[in-house]
């Protein structure tokens, strides 16, 4: 008992009480956690209470095992290093969709990134609010964790425990790979189911009568909100703009092959090809994920 | 009782025995309907009879209430002409998903086009053939039906009547306006799916691992067979060709616009609303699509 710690907390403190904050706390409650909520908005705090997520966070709280930064990835520096001064609690993880921009200025910021385990849920909704928080959001789902050369072993102990009671699959990585992966596999599809569905906002209104479950598949992400999403790809745009250039250009050349008299007919079933093979692919790795959860990338 | 073909079939000849075909078969013997099966491949038959979709179609046959061409869009205005001549059916409806180039080819053949209702069941799987074929395949889908001046009520009211035991939705359009629709909502949806994909195929496996249901639903059409799509994409390339530019032109900017320094993040607020617009439009048009299913776009 060298380490007074506990692997999994007993305690958490979620700041930031929307869809993911609320979703995490309520996951934690079920599993017998006491949960404390703050936000800048009351009012978040106050639907998620109703929820039963939790309780309102007091000035007087005694410092929680976990706190969990479930604020935009902006506001991830400042709320860590402003939560770290008040000792909120004795680890701390985030849910930000970048991790390197963040790491970085927290590290410049004179953060302590010993407590801090960097993560990413992979998991959300179309919606956004405690209103549709849901305690199995995260089940079955990939949950990135990037801890660094720096990091308390205790704190990423504890972090392993909020994702296993949120009954998630932690899987570890650096936080360039994290940034790297996100975009190919969230970043750019929406951005390309946005493009797909704006597509669909030009068509006559008859027209989608027809639609079925492909294109409704194709553009279920493009429902997110446009400013939150902003914010989201703006932080991982460098990495975004390169995956997307290439699809662009993929789909000009096909654009191309099928404006020709005759249409090129074996640029068309070259991407066919490649989408089917990436398709396998992601499949594959989908399935696999839960066999080697802890194997670190690179 | 002046006419005596029935609104609804007795009997049906479906001429191609593979996912879409069998499909329809075993809905119309669930329904009580004769069937017969054709297809160029023995087995193919044979597979579907196992699966209780009909029986053989013989020579010796009398005329089916309804045939339906379940053959590609190459192959059905060749079939269409042989089974008239042999009088394989009253009626005859096929599900090739083009209609202009289909019937222009049958026009000019010197096809019966008063006995033939162009049809389009917007159904499908990334499986072929009669292994996986489902009565319920076409339930709550829209069914895209083109009739022309020329067409004989009693034969459109035949085919209605197989939609109905499908218990599709039947759309009427004529057939420029259904290629440019599943140019929209088909065709090019599978194309984006498919450059999504084949990105996915360029990218790290372990990375793959951080996938969440986004991308799963952005590229689960990318699994269709190379080949069948290729065909399929062919016959209405011009339609495709240019909603497929202007989304390669929308990926392309905001590619630009992330990879700026600092990244142009109008551009990007802009197609994500746009994205977000068409979604919307796009569930309202398939939540009202039962609403007025006879209504003739245009």
């Amino acid at each position: 008992m060298s380490d007074p710690r506990p692997a999994r907390p007993a305690s958490l403190a979620v700041v930031g009480a929307g869809l993911i904050g609320a979703s995490i706390a309520l996951a934690a409650r079920a599993a017998g956690l006491t949960v404390t909520l703050a936000d800048r908005d009351p009012a978040a705090v106050a639907e998620a209470v109703a929820r039963g997520a939790g309780r309102p966070a007091r000035p007087d709280d005694p410092p929680a095992d976990l706190a969990v930064l479930a604020v935009p990835p902006d506001a991830v520096p400042g709320t860590l290093l402003g939560a770290q001064q008040r000792r909120l609690a004795r680890a701390y993880t985030d849910v930000a969709s970048v991790k390197a921009p963040v790491v970085a200025e927290i590290r410049a910021a004179g953060g302590d990134l010993a407590l801090f385990v960097p993560g990413h849920p992979m998991s959300g909704r179309e919606s956004s609010g405690a209103a549709t928080a849901d305690p199995d959001l995260f089940a079955g789902r990939a949950w990135a964790l990037c801890p660094g050369p720096e990091t308390d072993p205790a704190a990423a102990q504890a972090v392993l425990g909020l994702v296993a009671l949120c009954r998630a699959v932690p899987v570890l990585l650096d936080v360039a790979e994290h940034d790297r992966a996100v975009a190919v596999v969230s970043h750019v599809p929406h951005l390309v189911s946005s493009a797909m569905a704006a597509a669909l906002g030009r068509a006559a209104e008859d027209d989608l009568r027809l639609a079925g479950p492909g294109v409704s598949d194709v553009t279920r992400v493009a429902a997110g909100h446009p400013e939150l999403w902003t914010q989201i790809l703006r932080h991982n745009a460098p990495q975004i703009a390169t995956v997307l250039d290439r699809i662009a250009e993929d789909l000009r050349r096909t654009a191309t092959a099928l404006a020709a008299d005759p249409p090129d007919l074996a640029t068309v079933t070259e991407l066919l090809t490649q989408g089917r093979t990436g398709r396998s692919k992601l499949e594959r790795a989908v399935a696999h994920r839960a066999d080697r959860p802890l194997r670190r990338t690179g």
